[in-house]
């Protein structure tokens, strides 16, 4: 009966990421509330991790033989985001198993400034289209994820 | 660099769940894998929920000088699902806090049978529209999760 | 300058269809303006032109060789709709020619009953794979609409 | 049993609109045919029209006492367009009647270039917000279209 269930991390800041992608907001995006539909949030990560991939050509290393669905995401909504307008989202890759790959995705809005307006993940497993099972992460992007600053 | 980031919970059952709702599936819900995009299961826990709120009359109590936006939510998902097709959603109200509520929600399909293709948690807070500022949960509310059978 | 672009047809009655298929609504499909989004009409065209290929088994003459992509689509809204609630979709194989077919889809809700309250056209042109030209409609196509009962 | 109800429209040029917007395209807009969805064409041209509005400040004129819902839209498909890239939308007032407002949207991006991938049209009635009825195009937007050089 605690509010427990609800911890409150604190929202990241512009200078926690490197690579950003800006997405432009649709008149349908915000939703009887006037604000951005929660669900639309994840088109918004789904975007953004895909751009991501491709600008740093890690988005090769994981295609041919495998494929990254996702096997978990979630969003913590710190302020509302409403069209018109532009949203900025950064993205890094935080976390690498021996087969998955956690993105950390936050938004930010010219009204929020430096502090995200939302934080998402997104996790996917590296599977063999083949054999449909996990597989292991590719070199290229275990090199990559460690010659990256920090995380 | 363990997968300990991405722990693997059990998919539940619909006996777990006694509120569902039928969702049918559409055209271009599938994305060019084939199957519902990871983004689209946000739709329907946002629906499930309002459907359910509204089936046990716990919307009204949670209207009129309050609003509840959403603060958090998240997805496991533990099989596609692909149109064409209806998808059911169990619901329930899993957790409450002082201001906050939180609903598990699960998706099943007739392929996936009485185990669930997904599991989401979908995170309120009761909110005061003219201070906005989090208040507590209704007594209509509170009363209606004490009286509940387990959680 | 005057109102000739418009014009005014009426809305067609359920029996003017023999096929239905029921979509429900979710909650984000309403716009900030509390009713469902026009752009959100074409996905349940979309869905319900689908369906109806699959009902009359005309999807197996419509696929493996050629494919049907839309080239053109179009929507006159009568009455609003708003979830909650389901929509019915009426469709219809309404136009043949040499290599497109063009179909027309009738919404209806329980609050606008008999009559539609919107109606589409929907024209997919018969396109062969390889050479990606357009072919003419298959066989099995043309012989099902010329044996229904009127159009 | 001719294909004259399809008609072959010119796809227009990018030398016939002034005014435009840019529309970044999603990963889930693709659907399994791996190009965007046809019924979000119809997302673009809501989304660009308000844009164009907002620019011109005839949104100005249209809301307070007048709103402006959709009794009409139409699409014309030339090419596919397909995630990633944007989508630069040519927007222009194209017939205006007693009470209707017609607009053109034309769909541009980099692999069509100046010639349109699609020609959309979106048709609004200005309703009295009290009387529900249609009501005369506000005199600050039949100037607007008095002055613009040619339709």
């Amino acid at each position: 009966m605690s509010d427990s269930a609800v911890p409150h991390p604190v929202a990241p800041s512009r200078e926690d990421f490197t690579y950003f992608e800006t997405i432009t907001l649709r008149y349908a995006d915000n939703d009887v509330n006037g604000h951005v539909n929660n669900a639309h949030y994840y088109a918004f990560f789904d975007t953004a991790v895909e751009g991501f991939l491709r600008a740093t050509q890690l988005r090769d290393a994981l295609a041919g033989a495998v494929f990254t669905p996702v096997v978990a995401s979630s969003c913590r909504y710190f302020q509302e985001i409403s069209y018109p307008g532009d949203v900025v989202l950064g993205v890094k890759l935080a976390r690498i198993g021996k087969t998955s790959l956690t993105y950390e995705i936050a938004i930010f809005t010219s009204a929020t400034g430096l502090t995200a307006a939302a934080l998402g993940t997104f996790t996917t497993v590296c599977t063999n289209k083949e054999s449909r099972r996990p597989t292991e992460i590719p070199a290229a992007v275990q090199t990559y994820f460690k010659t990256q600053p920090a995380h």
